[in-house]
Formats: structure tokens, C-alpha cells, sequence
């Protein structure tokens, strides 16, 4: 069972209908629903120790991403964050200094960005996990579906650098001397880049599994295709560490960055390509080709690639 | 290290000023805060398969109660319902059926009470476990700290039901024998007499711990003693299966039947009790003698009681 398909089976289930629900569950990185006067932003996203904290994490760290991610999701719609609950599942080889660090780590980015954390739930089990939920509200907010032909397509910053880190530490680099540490460790969530954003783009969302797949959830339900072209595509940062190939992979295939791509007459950010008449995503070459860029991203071992590409 | 002590750790590190919220994490059942013209009123609670979920319990019943623990707790404020979202980790136990199941038991009680599931997140680990977040509304809501000298102290139903029915159980009965096999599967959350009570009542609080340990959170919180009279608990539903001092205990220091406990001049319900001059709780006996009723609770396993209590 692959998590997209879960994610359809639970659209099927639960899918509700009401007028106050006006982006509802599973259609984008959140929820956007009524209330009173407001447009509430919703969403909830949830971390475990062996599949989403890297060898060598800190404590710190670890509170930082699992309110991290939620932000991002919240960024990816241009919505201000407000509030902020968790639940988290302490293992025993996490005692009570550890604890107050993951708490500290979560506070730091909270205060940053004026989100106040006003509930969470404790309990214990085998593995380390935390569970966030995000409150936010947008004015105007931005989904993946409103692409328009002719929009430019732009980034907020530089992708593969997360991957690039993570292989690097499997390799038996220490975590002192990995390209990246601030990009795997402690991505910043693109808030006020998406609050910004927000005011002019037509399609947006953040990059959490990879810049393959975030076209083409843009791309589909648009309805529209999107060409991104080579020559834009900025891979210096890599170069130092693969070949070409290997960095064009991590640049459109890996994920764990949470920077926002977005769709926009006007770009504020890194320009790599431009929305077509058509379907599907393309890499235009430099000597004219065009290649499918699937649906597809990983981040995580290489050895693990298979299960978490998108189908 | 303790959940309660827990808590009062991450009330000293996360806690937030701020005067768009009325109370805060740790504060109460719910966390209220204002988002334009209305007062929000949030809460999370997670389930875990080893510690939450009966032998015998069934996929739609797992997906009922983590929904309910978090509606109980809305109830507890006098709050209406609005949306919910949750995270769920999925073990290799678990197949499509079971995972569609659980959402139906889920969606099912969502639709009683008006409740939209407006997200998910789906992930995988060793232990099944779903954390729910629910957001509600309440023009008038109630907390555990109003409570009046005077005031009648009422119960929505009877107490002792669930943990009776673990105790059955766990000596080897079926689910079928057991005396109240709904109050252990499939308690329901009483969304509605919380809201009809959050019109009159000083103070309110669901019972999810036990009765004891939601009269002293009221008792201290509202800076005042509570009387409880041993002539007007109702046992009876107890007594067929135990002698009447088991019934007693289970009534005071049991868990898991989620039913609501408030004070008010208005009494709708099961009166037990008073508000008085003074501080702590305490069970007036049919001799005249008093007892003082401890902060503990418990809901699961007798033998491992001394987990669960309160410090």
C-alpha cells in the first residue's frame, strides 16, 4: 500500500461536503475552510524517528522540523501561521533533558514566526514520534490547481541540498563536514515567502517530497502542462560533490528542502521554466529535447528510493 | 517521569502570551482562542495500540474512539464540533480492509455530530497509533476553574462502566460476556448535553482519567472544596459484578467512560454533590464521616495501576 493510493482510499471514506469547506481533504498541502469571518488554513503532518530523523539529529532539531513541516505546508498556501498543536511518543531513551530540548528546538522556530503553541498530548511507546497540527489564516491563499498559460515558474531557493547531506552522512561522512547540515537538519520553513507569494501567484506549493512531483500535482490539476528548462536550472551548489547527472537528479527528484515553487506573471525568485498549453512536465534540454519529468521523489537512503516514489 | 509532570514542563517551556488566547496549552481540556469574530476551541489526543486499544476491539471501533477521546474533550468546554484532522501510523498488521474500516468506524461518528474530516497524514512504524486534532466553537465556554460556592456538582451518566468491562476481559471473558461492551468499544462523546450544559454551568470537565481526578483539577483550579455524597452515587449498575466497595472505587478512580462532569445551580442530570468553602474533595459516607478523595485515576489493566496514577 503506497501512500498516495492510501490518500485516495481516505478521500473516498471521508470526503465531506459543506459549504464552509472550501479546499477540503487530500485536494491540497491543506485545508482551507470558513469561519466566521475568517479563512482558517489547516493542516497536520506527523514524523518518526526511523523513517524521518536523520542520523545524528539533535534534540533541538528534531522540534524544529516536526513544527517545521507544518509551517511549510502552511507557506505552501501563503497563509500566516497562528496556532500550533502537537502530540508527541517518548521511547525510553529519551529522559527529561532530551525532552526539554525537542520542546526548546519547537519554541525557537514557534517565536520566530509568531506561532503560539497552545496544546499537545504525551505519551509513550517504542518509537519516537511527533504528530503537529497547524492553524494558519490567508486573505487570499493559493492551491496547486490555478496554473495559467504563460505564467512563469519560480522557486524560492536551491534544491538537492537535504538529499545531498543525507547521502553524504549514510556514506560515513560526520555531520560536521556534510555540504548541507542547515538544509537536513534545519530547513526554514518559506513562510514569509509565501505570505508574499501569495499576492500575485496563480499556483503554489512547497517541495517536501520533490520538485518532480510538486509540478506535477501543479501541472494536473491545472490542467495545464509545464516545461522547465535546463539551462535555468541552478546546480552549482552541487557540482562540488556529483557529476551533472547526478546533481540534474537531486535537483528534480529529491526532497526534504521545503522550499515553495510556484506559478506567477511575476517572479520574485529563481525563474526555471514556464507553464504551456498541454499536460505533463517536461525538461527541455539545452540542445532542444524534451524529456518526462516524472512523478516521482525521494528523500531518504538510496536503498529506499522504491518505497517512497509516488505512482 | 509522569504525564502530568510532563505537562507542567512543557507549560514552562511553550507558553505564550498573547491576547488571542483565552486559555492556554496545558490550561484545560481545550485551548480557546479568538480568530476574528469567534472563539476556536482546539484540543489533540493520540491513541496507541498497546496502551488504548482493548483486546477485541474492532477497526471501526479504533477509528470511533480516536475520534471521540478528542470530541469528549470539545464536549468537556461546551464546544460545537466543526472539523477534525488526524495522523495515522499504519503497521504491516494492518491491510487496505482494516485501514478502510477504521476510517468508516471514524467517519461514521463524524457525521452524527456534524464534524468534517478535512485531513490526514498516513505513515508507517511498528506500532499503530492515531493522533487526532479537533476544532470547535463555543460563544460561551466553560472551563474547569469557575466552579461556585454552592453549586450542585452533576454527572452525565453512570461511571465505572469501561474499566469494569476491561477487568472482564482481562480475567478471559469474551467480548460478547462482558457487562458493557459499548462503554469500553464505542463510548460516545456527549457533544450534545456539553453544549446545552455550557449554558448554565460554572465549571465542566469530561471524565476521561477518572471521576476523582476531574474533581480535583475543578476543586483546585476553581480554589474551592467539593462534597460528593455516598448516598446519591448510583451503583447498581455496578453491584451485579462486584461488592459495593470494588463499585465504589471503580465509580471514583476509574477511567474511560467519557462522560462529563460540571457544577451548576442547575442540575440536568445525576446530582452527586456540592461546591463548599474550603479546598480538596471529599466523600461524605452515609455515617456522616468524610474521606478525602485522591487525585488518581486509572483505565487500563489492574496491574498496571501505579502507570497511570496522577502526581
Amino acid at each position: 500500500m503506497r501512500e498516495f493510493y492510501l490518500i485516495e482510499i481516505a478521500k473516498g471514506i471521508l470526503k465531506t461536503k459543506r459549504d464552509d469547506i472550501i479546499v477540503g481533504l487530500g485536494e491540497d498541502d491543506c485545508a482551507v475552510v470558513r469561519v466566521g469571518n475568517k479563512n482558517l488554513v489547516l493542516t497536520t503532518d506527523c514524523l518518526h524517528e526511523k523513517t524521518d530523523f536523520p542520523v545524528g539529529i539533535k534534540p533541538e532539531e528534531i522540534g524544529h522540523l516536526a513544527l517545521a513541516v507544518n509551517l511549510s505546508d502552511l507557506a505552501g498556501c501563503g497563509a500566516k501561521p497562528l496556532f500550533f498543536l502537537y502530540t508527541i511518543t517518548l521511547t525510553d531513551r529519551i529522559d527529561e533533558e532530551i525532552f526539554r530540548r525537542i520542546l526548546k528546538g519547537m519554541k525557537d522556530l514557534a517565536d520566530r514566526y509568531g506561532v503560539a503553541i497552545v496544546g499537545g498530548d504525551t505519551d509513550f511507546g517504542d518509537e519516537l514520534h511527533i504528530s503537529g497540527f497547524a492553524i494558519g489564516e490567508a486573505e487570499r491563499f493559493v492551491t496547486q490547481n490555478g496554473a495559467r498559460i504563460g505564467d512563469h515558474v519560480c522557486l524560492t531557493g536551491l534544491l538537492g541540498k537535504a538529499q545531498l547531506s543525507l547521502e553524504q552522512l549514510f556514506s560515513g561522512f560526520d555531520r560536521d563536514k556534510i555540504a548541507y547540515p542547515e538544509s537536513l537538519f534545519k530547513p526554514e520553513p518559506r513562510i514569509r515567502e509565501g505570505m508574499e507569494i501569495a499576492k500575485h501567484a496563480n499556483a503554489m506549493t512547497d517541495i517536501s517530497d520533490s520538485l518532480a512531483v510538486s509540478l506535477n500535482l501543479i501541472a494536473k490539476k491545472s490542467c495545464v502542462g509545464i516545461e522547465i528548462y535546463e539551462e535555468l536550472i541552478p546546480l552549482d551548489h552541487l557540482l562540488s560533490y556529483v557529476d551533472s547527472n547526478d546533481a540534474l537528479e537531486l535537483f528534480l527528484y529529491a526532497g526534504g528542502d521545503y522550499e515553495l515553487v510556484y506559478t506567477s506573471k511575476l517572479c520574485q525568485h529563481i525563474k526555471i521554466g514556464r507553464v504551456v498549453e498541454g499536460k505533463g512536465v517536461w525538461l527541455v534540454k539545452k540542445d532542444g529535447s524534451r524529456e518526462k519529468i516524472e512523478f516521482r521523489g525521494y528523500f531518504h537512503s538510496p536503498s529506499q528510493h522504491s518505497e517512497h516514489e509516488k505512482k
